[in-house]
């Protein structure tokens, strides 16, 4: 795509665009909120897979009814170190919300406490959903799975979801070292835009329909994704199917798949979300300053780059600059919300 | 290696004799029958990366006194969902017993609840671990952090260990689902045994002094292993490093290995362990049912095979014919425990 098929856009109107959309589109004002903040963290940190490219599946969930625009989360408590929230067939990220506040005082508490979200529809980025929990002092993990997508190791079918799994830690002055990735080799929103802008990909992202390993973004699409480092990534994938649906009661990708009515939006699933609070587990005061001493050696290697430090570069110079977009996905979410285009290009 | 080179011996035999070995060089009763039943486990289970072949280490940190072969390990609670259990500088097996007798309880309590093992000296297979948990009707997860041995992604020296991660499901009648893989492409066991046995081994798995990639086993033992999967695997070893060392105030595998007395033996660290009891998390009822549909499906898929599978498959011919041991372990393992060799030769 050249740079005159761009625009350049300040995260704060993305953020209102996506949230007019969403109401226009039958999210009530807090969901809307919830969902547009979301989307426009993910371009705040330079993931455009993640960002505005997903408000068209927001859209066409609402339309088609499989979520609930308006739905309410709420939360109990199933054990001392375990709450459930329950999204009530809503959008995630008002039940994450909710599930944070909760889980946050839970873990100081009990040192070690977990969040089990039942009935979300899932759709963003991971970082985002516990960047709060690690801002805040505690150690992060969380994974969700989704439709099958990918191969197991050995397969030539998709049967897992892409199964991302995130992990935090807390550094000093609220900063944090978090990680989000895949159980896929790539994750598929940046498929689905190679597919869309005819990039080829790298050899072992997928194979196509016959089980044949290919380049090609849209061949991929129609076959199955591969799991990362073979049988070593699609375990890890299985353990994701386990925790955020068989241990929770939600459907595991295979069944979500079936149950959904592709209309393109997320499907309706379980996502599964643990803190630690390192205050509680023998090291109070030196833990901070002794994982300090793990990045700092792990940074001085040669040839390292500590996992998330190019999402706080992005953040850094988006916040001055503002998001570069397609033309045209601006364009649709312009005209979704409502409004008149009117930005300058970049 | 030739089959006139190797023996084959019970796994009751092997216990006995190494258990017989590791008393001889200062492991009191109890920690020689913890560590011996250990190394029999991992035989039984046809994996010879962490048998017999571990004896020798085991002896020599007895013998250059690292390892207090007569340590009992202690248990505290830090936080109402949070256990520590103190090697006091002993092997890990008897403190794994200690933890795993405390966690069980502990777990089906709270939902959910974490064990921090310090000051062990672990050397041994992580299912072995965790599997009476397991078939104990938890779910289970462990990490232990080793010494500096693999290069994270992008650099060509040693930092991370080989930092496994095992997790396991209860499957009916107290069946399990295990998978216990290393964070770096292939366990270092098994390129010592493929260095031993003058294997090459396959791409990937390591870099020389260099950094120059290799599929000489020798080579990369004084080099660095590479990680499973790119940074993806690099990122899952840095999660080991913070969990089962930064979390709970033990060393990092570039401090264990600058403590360690390079004695072949294992080093003085930590180890993470995590339970999860599926019956307090909303599915209590169907959990179980569900969870084998996910494995039959999977199972049915051409080409899977479900983690584990092998293993018990190896049991149950090893249970019935023996383990196939090299001669000359098995005789030095004799010679150790001050018997006299007397097997027939397989």
């Amino acid at each position: 795509m050249s740079t005159s098929d761009m625009v350049l856009v300040s995260i704060a109107e993305i953020r209102s665009i996506a949230q007019s959309a969403l109401a226009k589109s039958g999210c009530d004002a807090e969901n809307a909120a919830a969902v547009a903040g979301v989307m426009a963290a993910a371009e705040r940190d330079g993931c455009a897979s993640h960002g505005l490219f997903r408000l068209a599946g927001y859209l066409a969930s609402l339309r088609s009814g499989k979520v609930n625009g308006t739905a309410r989360p709420s939360v109990a408590r199933l054990a001392p170190s375990v709450l459930q929230v329950d999204g009530h067939g809503g959008f995630a990220p008002l039940a994450m919300s909710l599930a944070r506040d909760a889980l946050a005082p839970l873990a100081r508490e009990q040192g070690v406490a977990a969040a089990a979200l039942v009935n979300v529809h899932h759709f963003s980025a991971l970082w985002v959903d516990i960047e709060p929990l690690v801002q805040s002092g505690l150690v992060a993990l969380c994974v969700t799975a989704y439709m099958p997508m990918v191969a197991p190791a050995g397969a030539r079918k998709p049967f897992f979801g892409t199964n991302p799994m995130a992990f935090g830690w807390p550094r000093r002055g609220g900063e944090t070292m978090i990680f989000d990735q895949a159980s896929a080799a790539m994750a598929r929103g940046e498929i689905m835009i190679a597919a869309r802008d005819g990039h080829q990909l790298p050899p072992g992202v997928g194979i196509d329909a016959k089980g044949t390993p290919t380049t090609d973004p849209a061949e991929i699409l129609k076959g199955a994704q591969l799991p990362f480092g073979g049988y070593k990534g699609s375990a890890i994938a299985l353990m994701v199917e386990l925790l955020a649906a068989g241990l929770i009661g939600q459907p595991f990708s295979f069944e979500a798949g079936a149950q959904d009515n592709q209309d393109g939006g997320p499907p309706r699933g379980g996502y599964f979300l643990l803190a630690f609070d390192p205050a509680r587990f023998g090291d109070a005061e030196g833990w901070l300053a002794h994982a300090e001493s793990l990045f700092q050696h792990l940074a001085g290697l040669e040839g390292v780059r500590l996992p998330g430090d190019r999402r706080a570069q992005n953040r850094a110079r988006i916040a001055s600059h503002g998001a570069r977009l397609p033309a045209k996905l601006w364009e649709e979410a312009v005209r979704a919300a409502g409004a008149h285009p009117g930005r300058s290009r970049g």
